[in-house]
């Protein structure tokens, strides 16, 4: 048991109350705050200098990346953002104007997705930057996407190009709101989850909420460019494969849904997503853990998922 | 001007939508949801080790005190909680058994206040514990009670006593939710905040929000005898006065209300929370800032409060 499991396990106990539909352990919480059509998200999500960004990286797009990141946990639940605070916690004699910039780099993101921000606080963390946001969404009653719903025979999809986004595209998070909210309006999408942690391990999670494994298909996995540019640069860099499952940070959408939807999914989204790709990386299927079929054959997939206290 | 009036004057062009009734400015944002007879708080609140807690500070109380805290914003509205979201940055190896004690100790806060824990996140500070509470709550339709309704004539009152909470007071913080409720429930309360930064500093971003000033009686603070304690025990201490205008985190309510009404305001708290102290302390006056009177006449008060850049 490592050090997540044992403070998974302590937070199960959690107070609740009857506003609480889902608590811990999704992208969001899911609320019933008395609104008969809607149900309501909550997710706070922080970056770190020195582990989610450098020192030496442009504030607006420490700003960018903090409030994209936290807009991908509502868009994992196909929901819509309300209202955003901003927590920051900053070296003393910190530069007003670089504070200014992390706010104007949170500007465009909060506006193409309509979140206000409505306040926050700022503190001191005196060795470096310590940027959350605290994010309150909804979306319709019923129809929140959770981790659990995974069913084997479901073929697995994810957006977009994986592995080797710290080489620069973390700081272009592009929360995929509105890629959610098509899917969750034309699909029966059973299980969905952002990609923050790599491949692996957010599969992972929603195979051990939903009961159920997984079989990938290696020559199917959507290796980024990065990555592949990474292993060829140098040989102590990660195989690209390896990279699209581990790297983490890609913040896409992985998703199951009736294979029987595979084709028209696909169709679909090419239409109206024509700059976003979209592959499908294999199915669900009874059992647990992963399994990835290569030229080899079929391998378990004993690869970690990005964990940050490796 | 000084960083905080910088970031302050910044944060004021944020990004807006129509359900935000308050936005940044006040103990929380007040946001519209689409409920009838309620409008929805949402807040955050941090503790950071070394400015709000020690390293050796007992983890069930940086978990009450997190919570608290929070909660204090929460009544500073005459709101009642919902839910909370907990974040946490720990140094890598930091052992799980005190992350379980924090939470251990957030627990009873949170039953005392039928308040749901319902996710959060552990992410590295390698130096240090950040700990910030997101929380939800909810007010009976336009009855928050907010920082800018003081008008001239109002007496000003307190809870508790103010000073040298850091002696260990603050790892105690009571928040008065109940106090607040029944203040609202039974009196036109025209603006209230709780007591983070210090009375003067506080008293301040009233009268600031309010257009208006304020007339102190010395002799009437409530000095807590801590700040008394230390006055007398060093002669380097801050004065106990000077200790109850500034030292912060007392987390009791400061709030003004129509002169009229000290008397039955005074007798009802008596009956209903006879451990807690109430005070009246000065009058809201026409024009700015903040005098007090003492035996030798008024005088500008030109202390600030407890400021975290200092």
């Amino acid at each position: 048991m490592d050090e997540f499991e044992l403070i998974r396990k302590l937070t199960r106990s959690l107070p609740t109350n009857d506003t609480v539909a889902t608590g811990v352990g999704d992208d969001c919480a899911v609320l019933d705050l008395g609104v008969p059509d809607r149900q309501f998200l909550f997710k706070t999500d922080a970056v770190v200098e020195g582990i989610h960004f450098l020192p030496d990286t442009a504030p607006e797009k420490i700003g960018h990346k903090a409030l994209a990141r936290a807009l991908s946990d509502i868009a994992a639940m196909a929901g819509t953002p309300i209202a955003a605070l901003v927590t920051l916690g900053l070296p003393k004699k910190f530069d007003p104007e670089r504070v200014a910039a992390i706010y104007q780099g949170m500007k465009p993101v909060a506006d193409k997705f309509g979140v206000a921000i409505v306040g926050g606080e700022t503190t001191t963390n005196p060795e470096r930057v310590f940027l959350s946001i605290a994010l309150l969404g909804w979306v319709p009653r019923g129809k929140a996407v959770l981790r659990s719903g995974a069913k084997a025979g479901d073929a697995i999809f994810v957006s977009g190009d994986l592995g080797g986004s710290l080489s620069g595209r973390h700081l272009e998070v592009e929360p995929r709101i509105a890629e959610a909210h098509w899917l969750a309006r034309h699909f029966h999408v059973h299980a969905m989850i952002d990609l923050s942690d790599g491949l692996a391990g957010d599969l992972r999670h929603v195979l051990q909420h939903s009961g159920v494994g997984a079989e990938l298909l290696a020559t199917s996995i959507p290796v980024s460019r990065a990555a592949r540019q990474a292993a060829k640069a140098s040989t102590s860099a990660k195989p690209p494969l390896l990279a699209a499952l581990t790297d983490g940070e890609d913040f896409e959408l992985l998703f199951t849904l009736p294979s029987r939807s595979a084709v028209p999914l696909l169709d679909g989204w090419k239409e109206q997503f024509p700059k976003v790709k979209l592959t499908c990386i294999g199915k669900v299927v009874a059992g647990e853990g992963i399994t990835i079929r290569d030229q080899q054959g079929v391998r378990k997939l004993s690869a970690h998922g990005y964990v940050h206290f490796a």
